[in-house]
C-alpha cells in the first residue's frame, strides 16, 4: 500500500485562489493545482513558483504547479472553484448569474471529466445558485457538491464579537443559517463567547449593529479596497472545509447544503449546519427553529430561488 | 509583571507587505501595523481587516490594524520596511536608487520618532544600499538593522534543488554571501541534501543551471506575473529572520550586515552569515574562503559599492 | 531592547510535571526548568535532558533544564505547581491535606524568593486549598495565583461528549463551575457542540450518565493506570493557561480564582469563568445562576470550606 | 471516494509507546492503536483515554484506543514495534537477545495476520537484529521493514552541538552510520551548523568528547533515570519517520535498512541513509566512503553479525 499524498485542485488564480492554494500548502494537505485560463498561465504558474520557493523557509512539503491545462488536475480529491466575475458598474444581477453560470458549467465539464471521484467546493457568487449549477451539471451525488458562505459569515462575525468584548477569537462562536451576506440568518442565541450567549454579554442594540456589519462585511472589504474584494478570510474558510474532508474530522460547520426536504425546502442549496467529513456533507443537522427565525430562513430561501430563475 | 504582545510594524502594504503581516499573525508573533501612504489609505485598512476576518477559522490571537499614520507604529519592536518602488522600463538605475533612498529615509525619521528602540528589516532593493541608508540615517548600532535577501536567495536555490533530487525541501540546505540576485556568490561546497554535498549528487553542469536560475529567480517571477514581483517567499524570509529575533533562536542565517573588517571590507551592508537572536545580528560568521570566492565576494562588494554612488 | 525568552518553571518533575514541560517547550513559550527534590535529581535532569534531545527532531527552540536547586528558578515568568502527594490508602483527608499544604508553603516561600514577579499556576490537589495556601503564603495579588482545574474538566467532557456524538472535538464546548471533580457544577445549558445546546442533541438520561463520567474522570484514569493518575490532559491544561498568560490573549476560561464578594463568595478559591490574559486573571466573569445551579455551587464552596479547615 | 484516516498501531505502551502514540496524535497523523500485553491492559487503556482526554484542549482529532486485542489493530497503515525488554543485571547479551527475538517473532505474526500491508518499523533492541527477526518472520518486502536508530542518535548530537556553538538546534545537522550507540558512525564531516563543517568551529579534541558523549547517550540518560530509560527524543524519532512515509515527503534520513550489495554488505540490516517517503525505504544513499569510515562501518556490521548469532 502505497502512501501517496491528497491532491486539490484552485480553479481560479485570483487572489482568493492563489491564497488559499498556499494555505492548503502550507498545512501540508495535499499537492496543489492552481488553474486559471490560458490568457493568464503567466501569472497562474508564476504565483504557483513563488508559493512553492516558501516552502523551505516555512517548512512545507507539498507541490504546487500553475497551469491552464485541465489535464493537470486528473485525480483530485477536492477541486475548489473560486473562478467567476465580480458584478462590475452597470451589470445587471441576471447577466452576472448567467456569466457566471457558464464558467461553472464549463468547468464542471472538466471537473467530471478529468476527477469524477473528486469532492467539489464552490466560492463562487452567488454560491447558493452556482453550487447548485454545478451540482446539476456534474451528477455528483449531494455530499460531494458544497458551497462555501457559512464559515465565513460566522468568522467574520467571531472576529467584530471577539473585539467587542476584548477576548480571544478563539473563545467565540457564532451560527448562521441561510444565504450568504445580506441574506444571511444569525442565530444569535446560539453564539457565544466562552459559552455565555451573546445576548447576556452585549446589548441587543450593540449585537445588531455588528450583525449588520458582519451582513455587509463583504462589501465593507470592498469598499476598503477600492478595487477587488476579499480574500485572506474566503481562502482560510475554504481551506477549514478542505481540512475537515480530507482529515475525515467530522467537523459542525455551516455549509450550502442541498436540501431535499431538510427544514422545509426541496431542491435548493441553502446555508445549513451539517457535519463535514470523509464523506463530504455526512448530515444536515436540522433544528428547530423561531418562528421569525423560519420567516427569515423562508426569506433567504426566496431569495435564492430568485437568483435561480436567471439561471438558463 | 505584564506580559504584553510584541508589536510588528509592516512598512508598505503591497503584496510583499501585506503576506508578510499575514504569515507573522499566523504565527502569533505580536499584534502587527501594516501602514502604507495616505492615498492608500483604504486598501491597506482593507487587507487588514480582511486578515483579522481570517483569524478565528486560523486560529490565531493577533491584533492587526491597516493606517496610514505614524503614530499608530509607536514602541514597535520590529519594523520592516518593504516600502519603494520596483524599476520602470526607461528609469535609470540612479532614478531608482534616488527615489528608493528618499523614501527610507523618510520612513527611517519616522521609525526613529515613534519606535527608536526597534530592530528594523529592509527589503526594499537596492536592498544593501537601501540597508545601508536606513542604517545611517537612523543612527541605529549596526546589530538593529539588517537587510534581507539571503534567506529568499537560498529558499529559492533550495526549492529547486529539492525538485531536481525529488526530496523534501526540509533536507536540503543552501549557502550564499554576497548580493541579492546577479551578485549572488553561491557557496556551493557549503551547500547539501541530507548532509551530503550537492556536488556529489548533481552534475556540476546541471548545478551551474540551477545556480544560474537561482540569480534570476526574482526576475522569472516577474516575467511569469507580467506585472508586479514576487510575495510569497520573500514576505516568508522576513517572517523567519522576525522569528529568529522575537524568539532569540540565534538561528545561523544568511543576511545583509555591516561589516567593520570582517571578510576584509570596511563601511559596507554585504550578504554574511551571521547568528540572528535576541539582539538582532548577534555575530557575524567568518569563513575562510578559496581564491575564486574572495573574487566573487568582491565583484559583489563592488556591484553594492556602485549602487552606493549613486546615493546622494 | 533585546528580546528574551520568557522563563517557565515547573516544580514537581512527576508525570505531570514532565509532560507540562515538554509540552510547554513544544510551542516554544520560553525556556523551561524542572525542578524536584534533591533526592530525585537524577530522573529530573534525565528527563529534561531527554526532552532537549528531541528538540532538534520536533522542531522547537528552548533550552529545558532538570534541577534542585531553587536559585535555577530566579527570575522566571511563570511557576507551575505539580508537587505534592497523592492520597495514599490509609490516609486521612486531613493528613493529605496537610502534607500538601507544608509543600504548597515551602515551594511558595522559595518563589517568591527568587521569582517575586512571577504568575503561579497550582495543579496540586485538592486544588481549590492548595491555591489559597499559595496566595496566602506568597502575598502575591490575587490576580497572579490561579487554580487548574476547569479546563481540565472540561476538556474530559467535551471529549466524551465529541465521542457520543462522533463528531470533531474542535466544536464541543464545555462549562463548569466550582470545585474539580466530584464538586463540580457543570452548567450543561452552557454547553455546546457545533453552537447547538447539548440538551437539545443528547437525552438528558444520557448526558447525565456523561457528567457523572467526568465527575469521575479523574478515578477512571487512576483505576485503569492501578498506579498513578493522569497527566496528558492535565499537563495540557496547564499548557493552555500558560499560553493565554504570556501570549496575553485574553481567553475565556475556566479557572479556580479568589473570590472577593463575586457569585456571593468570599476569601475563597473556587472555579469560576475568567478571563486569563497578560496580567493573569483580569476579570472574573459573573454570570446569572439558575436557583439549582447556585445551590450546586453552595455545596462545592462548602465542601472546600470544609478542605481549608483542615489548613493549619 | 470517502477520505479515511490513515490508522497507525503502537506496539508496547510503556514511556516510549506513549510518548509515541501521543506525538502522532497531535499532529493528526492518524487514528492510534495503543497495544500491550492483557496484563496491562488496564494501563494501557487509562494512557490512551488520559491522552484522547487532552485532545479537544491541544487541538487535535484522533482517535486512541488502548488494547491487547490484536484485532484492534486491523487494517494499519503503519506499525511501530516498542515491545520488548531492557537488559537487566546479569542478564546476558544472548538471553536478551533471544527473549526479544521471540517477542518480535510473536507480535510480527500478529502483524501480518492483521495488518498484512502495513509499514513496520522497529524500535526495539538490538535494534539491527530484531528489524532483522521482523523483516524474515514477516515476509514483507525491504521497503516495508524499517529500523530507527540514526534520527534518534542525530537528534542528539544536533542537540549536544547546538549548546556547544549557543546556536539554534534549527541550525544544526549531524549524519551517522552503522548501528546504535557504540557501534554507532559519525560522518563528521557531513555535519554542520548553517551549513559550516563542525570541523571548521568546533575544535577536534572537543568535536570527538561531543561525538563520544552521543555514542554513549542513551546510557547517559539510563544513569539518570536511574530507571528505565530515554522515551522523549526516542519517540520523537519514531513520529518523524512515520511523518515521512504517511505524507510520502521523501525525507533523506538515517534508518536502519536491510542491504543487498550497498556498502559491500548483504543480507544485513545496518543503518544507512535513505530516502523514506511512500513507499518505505525508497532509495539507499551511497556515499563514497573513506578509509577509516569503511573500517568503521565494517566493524560496525561485525559487531551487528556477532548479536545476529545469538538469533535462534
Amino acid at each position: 500500500m502505497v502512501n501517496k499524498r491528497k491532491k486539490i485542485s484552485v480553479i481560479g488564480a485570483g487572489f482568493t485562489g492563489s491564497t488559499t492554494a498556499f494555505l492548503l500548502a502550507q498545512k501540508e494537505l495535499g499537492d496543489i493545482v492552481l488553474i486559471d485560463l490560458p490568457n493568464a498561465e503567466g501569472p497562474t504558474k508564476g504565483k504557483a513558483l513563488d508559493m512553492l520557493e516558501a516552502s523551505p523557509v516555512q517548512g512545507f512539503d507539498a507541490n504546487i504547479i500553475g497551469t491552464s491545462d485541465y489535464q493537470d488536475i486528473k485525480d483530485s480529491d477536492i477541486v475548489i472553484i473560486t473562478a467567476g466575475i465580480a458584478r462590475k458598474p452597470g451589470m445587471s444581477r441576471d447577466d452576472l448569474v448567467q456569466t457566471n453560470q457558464k464558467i461553472m458549467k464549463s468547468v464542471t465539464k472538466e471537473i467530471v471529466k478529468y476527477s469524477p471521484n473528486s469532492y467539489i467546493i464552490v466560492l463562487t457568487n452567488p454560491v447558493d445558485a452556482m453550487t447548485y449549477t454545478v451540482f446539476k451539471e456534474s451528477g455528483f451525488s449531494k455530499n460531494r457538491v458544497i458551497g462555501q458562505s457559512g464559515v465565513l459569515d460566522t468568522s467574520r462575525f467571531r472576529t467584530f464579537i471577539a473585539q467587542e468584548l476584548n477576548v480571544s477569537v478563539k473563545d467565540v462562536t457564532g451560527f448562521v443559517l441561510g444565504g450568504h451576506g445580506d441574506d444571511m440568518v444569525p442565530l444569535v442565541r446560539y453564539s457565544y463567547a466562552g459559552g455565555i450567549p451573546l445576548e447576556k454579554l452585549i446589548p441587543q442594540k450593540r449585537l445588531e449593529e455588528i450583525i449588520e456589519r458582519t451582513r455587509k462585511g463583504g462589501g465593507e472589504i470592498v469598499n476598503l479596497l477600492g478595487n477587488g474584494s476579499a480574500y485572506y478570510a474566503p481562502a482560510a474558510s475554504l481551506v477549514e472545509m478542505v481540512e475537515a474532508i480530507l482529515k475525515d474530522q467530522r467537523r459542525i460547520l455551516p455549509a450550502i447544503a442541498y436540501l431535499e426536504g431538510e427544514y422545509g425546502f426541496n431542491g435548493i442549496y441553502l446555508g445549513v449546519p451539517v457535519i463535514l467529513g470523509g464523506k463530504g456533507i455526512e448530515k444536515i443537522i436540522e433544528l428547530e427553529l423561531l418562528e421569525e427565525e423560519k420567516r427569515a430562513l423562508e426569506k433567504s430561501a426566496q431569495s435564492v430561488r430568485n437568483v435561480m430563475k436567471a439561471l438558463v
